[in-house]
């Protein structure tokens, strides 16, 4: 299954490095302006790289918290060295589920095994997660493309994708693509599968204020994958909705809950509101990792990460000189509130595309999907 | 009536400076970074200013076009000379409707006299348009001002401004502050009145993407008038309204049809679908002037100005090294869309504060406001 491909080239997300004996990441910070590939050894290092947000984007949080706990029980195996390590990596950033998910299930692993037996377990437990997260977005993709298909299908459009009368125009916010995972992407692993199979599409990429991971991540892995995308302000997005130029949302998500409230990057709410006023489908690609089961009231319960106002008031971008620049954007001293992410309420959400196929956003449709995963 | 001030010193957006002979405008393309003071001369530099958002704002443009014309008739009073300025002043911006009622307001005035007499009929003509401008603001002041008292007085709140428990929290997109009319602004009129009548208030100011007029304009006009303010980006307000953060939305336009569909800056369509969904009442500040008696569907029939994507994918700002700068934000060749207004059906407008009160956004509500203008 090929990877994605930079300048030719194939790249994960993350990947261990058996020459160097480390973990490698790609340094999303610098992107789209640099492709920059950092190191992570320590347990600093990889608790620095997920808050300091090196890298993001739900599953690849998970999966740079598993590598994290992996590499620290080669310095120190013990149960108080694991409890620890897992305490700090869990406390990087809250609100994605993944990250205790995948902490939870390297320590479930971990935790029966005498000291000297997890340093090894722990790294092949890590590169599990990292294969399992391909394979599911992979089939995230199938899902979502069958999808695609039934809705180049409808009256007004031809099934076949050649004689298709114009694209089919997805929108989605932030980015859920393979840098927000380890491979294929979630919202984008459907996009990856359409193009390869012919669909015409074009993708309307929300900038997604304040980190612009849609300016930033998103054009630059569909611009390197060759699919057809245009950028939008955040706030374009219900107008062309309300002039026929999209016809569905699909994006990932942060957390689900039990009842199907979506959390994701804040704004997602706003697009969702749009689709339901324009009656256009609204689709969450989610491994089933993301669902919290724990949770039923998405607005009431999940915690919403706040981060620092200078991520609104200022911008950083490449300077004619070349040069990556920080400029302010407003008067010296604003105050600026930067609310991180935003929930969907489950009523808004067309459905959920998971690794086991499409299901309603419901504490019923929850309910059979967890019944199918145990 | 005192004007707006800047660092102490009274401030119109637009004044007739006698001792230069000219007329001077805010050039808000530097600001929050720089007070900049602009003199207009030629029809040129009228349609420049206009046209490359030196004044933006619908109320403002329609009184710096007033200018324009004005002044043009000292050049030349005939009657292919009114026809030309005005029509070249007309194609300056597409949307604002306050344009062409300036440009109809003064032909109408000026095309019956004798072409000596045009010049200073036409100067007194522009006078009255910024003086009623400033009048009519005040007036949608107090109106606003009656409603924020109403919504003060609401369960759980107090009627009395000092018992008050919390600020009133309004949210406001863009800028239609005194920088976007002559004085006081539209949205604003009521704040600063609020604010002299010891009225507790907190206005949450949307970015505004892709020129960041709230970030760079609003903000800048709050801060001089020390109202209390937090700037959000343009994705953060449905989240700040499903957490009770916000009270009331309250936003300018730069064209309302007939039957109440509401234009005004992109974005501002998400905003009302946000604040219907949380039960929050959506408001509109506009002087007549903005009202297209001749549309009746907003969706369909009001143009909307597409700009250049450069305003998308590149930003500029403040660099460490105080110089001014723009950057880029996406990979190179990355194509923008970029749509500069919405359209907000009626439906999810609360009402419109007008000069005359306020009414409902209707188009009974609009033909009663009608009769009482004629």
């Amino acid at each position: 299954m090929p990877a994605m491909k930079v300048k030719g080239q194939a790249f994960r997300s993350i990947w261990f490095d058996a020459d160097r004996d480390a973990v490698r990441v790609i340094d999303q910070r610098a992107l789209p302006h640099e492709f920059r590939l950092a190191t992570l050894e320590s347990l600093d290092d990889f608790v620095t790289a997920i808050r300091d947000m090196w890298v993001r984007g739900a599953p690849l949080i998970g999966a740079t918290a598993a590598w994290g706990l992996a590499r620290q029980m080669r310095r120190d195996p013990a149960d108080a060295a694991l409890a620890r390590a897992s305490e700090s990596l869990a406390a990087t950033r809250p609100t994605a589920v993944n990250l205790a998910w995948a902490l939870a299930a390297m320590t479930e692993q971990l935790a029966p095994l005498a000291p000297v037996q997890r340093a090894a377990a722990a790294a092949g437990a890590a590169a599990a997660i990292c294969e399992a997260d391909v394979r599911i977005n992979r089939a995230i993709g199938e899902h979502g493309l069958a999808l695609f298909r039934q809705l180049t299908a409808v009256p007004g459009r031809t099934a076949s994708a050649t004689a298709c009368p114009r694209p089919l125009n997805l929108l989605t916010h932030c980015n859920a693509g393979w840098l927000a995972t380890v491979d294929w992407g979630t919202a984008t692993a459907p996009i990856y599968l359409a193009q390869a199979a012919g669909l015409p599409l074009h993708v309307w990429v929300d900038e997604t204020r304040p980190r612009n991971q849609g300016a930033a991540l998103t054009c630059w892995e569909l611009d390197g994958a060759g699919v057809d995308h245009t950028l939008v302000v955040d706030n374009a997005g219900g107008h062309l909705m309300q002039h026929g130029q999209v016809d569905l949302v699909i994006v990932g998500a942060d957390r689900v809950t039990a009842n199907g409230d979506v959390c994701n990057k804040i704004g997602t709410y706003l697009k969702a509101l749009a689709a339901r006023d324009n009656g256009l489908p609204f689709y969450v690609a989610v491994p089933t990792s993301t669902i919290d089961w724990s949770l039923a009231d998405g607005l009431a319960d999940i915690p919403i990460e706040v981060r620092h106002g200078h991520e609104v008031t200022t911008l950083s971008g490449r300077a004619a000189s070349g040069e990556i620049t920080t400029i302010a954007l407003t008067p010296p001293g604003t105050a600026a509130h930067n609310p991180a992410f935003d929930v969907t309420p489950a009523r808004l959400v067309t459905g959920l595309i998971t690794e086991y196929g499409v299901v309603e956003a419901s504490a019923a449709g929850l309910a059979d999907l967890r019944r199918r995963i145990r």
